[in-house]
């Protein structure tokens, strides 16, 4: 049932609401019903559409129309969206390409380097490939100093922050035909130190989404800040990599790690996992703290279904079953496609969106393919047995 | 009530727990209990609280204890918070007053030229009022490019804050003895063209976050966005100027703008007055729009009793006590004083702290005690009525 919901559900939501056949690119501010509510376009789902088309066309069929659709997206984000010079990516523009926002962000470059390399792969387009290249190497020299000129901190307490492990992970996989083996092997010990090491409390054994720059746990409220959702999408992307170096022991490490932020994160009252939490229980910071989000269920239901592939258990077997339940029962639309994004702690749709300023055509999509390969792998035929 | 509340119920919270009598300052961060959760100092609430202890001690009695509290804040502001370079204030420190955050928000400096000014009052501190003045031409300066280097907008869609002209009618109120009256008159007109008229939709009567720079109402993200606690606040800030100015008519713009603000943002079905809101329905940009927060609901009651005040009418006197009601019963912690700040939509306590980075010692007494004072002017009297 995920292969099908991916092309028979949600692809086709975006192939007819989201494409710009003006101006390139793709409206991304879409209602319930598809219907654009705001115009203007955020880099990082310009190029996370990218991705998605490009990726689909490379595994599984050659789809001109998806091919059209990825290259509208990569005319729109080497055009406009690059900023020539520096080789960064403006935050957002306008419909027309007119840049809004600096490249104030490293993710930015980030999907913009996955998004290109995919297109490239498609396509064979040598600018694609120079293209991502830049922009990889820019995500890269960045992560020292992430935020750059727009750095708020003093530097008086030095943060380390989970997402760029995380997504430093998420481009090795990508571009991993692109760096020689033994540049690999160093970049991976060093992604397990700072994931499995660095960012994990030894007491509690939850990944923490701000540490020191030593790897200490600091009590002020970036210390205390746990993000379920993040760490369980650092734990498989970690995992892919180590299935890559046949290192087991990191992938038992990564399936451990990944259940206990799973159980920490659940809400066993209404169901589905929190969107931030307090690891010493005070009152969280972010006032969307208890709200149930669509990318953290589905980041779990592909977590949980690389475990099934790699490292199989009963119990990643429950929760699989039990996020699953809980997931398309209350995020999937019936009547008009795709899925909700954002829902109150008791399940309820807090705005009717498909798409915004943050959701786009991107977690979805890959976590339908990623789970549908996944389970196909485990031998639990999910799809007959739940289609049926 | 309102009096009764102020010094019984609430102060006397702030007063035990939140003064840090070793390296000054206060601890806002408290949880139901009073308990601190967190040690970090934020400058906006610092100065506030300064505000508040030292206009208490200025309009009520000469009470030792609050002007040694308000001395507190006084040293940890000059000492720690202020960047000597600058005359700006940094965002946040430690509790030792080491920095942590730049000086990127305008309003620190904003509530730091406040808080000075009412504690020089207080005391003739000569270095207080030289202090209050440095920080006001800073805000004054800051206005043309409030985030200045931190500035993430390419400026091809310059967009006016209704927060801008919002906090310097505060400012003008405060600091009306040390400007001359020509000048005053000046910042007056144009504080009521911005207010009135820039940010003002003239197609629903509604008042605009933000509006481009020609005072137009733009389809974009932020340009749909209503909030009404600010444009509430901005009404009540303005109609005190024109009280002072003899401006009846403006009372009565304000007094109708405020009430469409007030039935916009009232949440007919739960109560309460919403957080944000989309000006053409569309999804809101912030997940919290729908949550009922402490402040909205008081600014709402003041700038109600304002308008009882100044410019009665039934209806004023219908919603001031609607929400009343729903505030009282909904934000009032019986058992451990003070109130809750954050709800949701349905008015249950979304996180139960009573101080945190932004909820200090400032909207509610402040409430309280403009609520008492007009109150008692406008001749109803509600604390004899509702306490008995």
């Amino acid at each position: 049932m995920y292969a099908n919901e991916l092309f028979n559900h949600v692809i086709p939501f975006w192939t007819r609401f989201s494409p710009d056949h003006i101006n390139g690119g793709y409206y991304t501010c879409l209602d319930r019903k598809g219907r654009i509510y705001d115009r203007d376009k955020f880099t990082w789902l310009q190029a996370r559409q990218v991705w998605t088309y490009s990726y689909l066309y490379n595994q599984y069929e050659s789809n001109e129309q998806w091919l059209q659709i990825a290259e509208l997206g990569f005319r729109f984000l080497t055009t406009f969206a690059e900023e020539q010079k520096s080789g960064s990516y403006y935050f957002s523009c306008d419909e027309k390409g007119v840049p809004l926002t600096q490249p104030h962000s490293i993710y930015s470059d980030c999907f913009a380097a996955a998004g290109l390399y995919e297109y490239a792969k498609a396509t064979a387009s040598d600018m694609a490939l120079r293209k991502s290249k830049r922009a990889l190497k820019k995500y890269l020299e960045r992560r020292a100093r992430p935020k750059g000129i727009y750095t708020k901190s003093t530097g008086n307490r030095p943060l380390s922050s989970l997402g760029i492990p995380m997504m430093t992970a998420f481009l090795y996989q990508i571009f991993q035909e692109e760096i020689s083996s033994a540049s690999l092997e160093v970049e991976y010990q060093s992604l397990k130190a700072l994931i499995l090491n660095k960012h994990l409390c030894t007491t509690s054994g939850l990944l923490h989404e701000f540490v020191s720059i030593d790897g200490g746990i600091i009590d002020t409220f970036e210390g205390r800040l746990l993000n379920p959702g993040h760490a369980i999408e650092a734990c498989w992307f970690l995992m892919d990599l180590a299935a890559n170096f046949k290192d087991q022991a990191t992938i038992r490490e990564c399936s451990d790690l990944c259940l206990r932020m799973i159980k920490k994160g659940w809400d066993g009252k209404h169901g589905g996992i929190y969107y931030f939490l307090d690891s010493k229980g005070a009152p969280p910071q972010h006032l969307e703290w208890n709200q149930k989000l669509w990318w953290v269920q589905l980041e779990a239901l592909v977590a949980l279904s690389k475990i099934l592939k790699y490292n199989p258990s009963a119990e990643a077997w429950l929760w699989f079953q039990k996020i699953h339940d809980y997931a398309w029962n209350h995020f999937r639309d019936p009547e008009y496609g795709e899925w909700y994004g954002y829902l109150t702690e008791q399940g309820n749709v807090l705005v009717p969106l498909k798409g915004g300023k943050w959701k786009g055509c991107f977690h979805l999509p890959r976590a339908l393919h990623e789970c549908s390969t996944a389970l196909k792998e485990f031998g639990k035929s999910l799809e007959n047995e739940r289609s049926s």
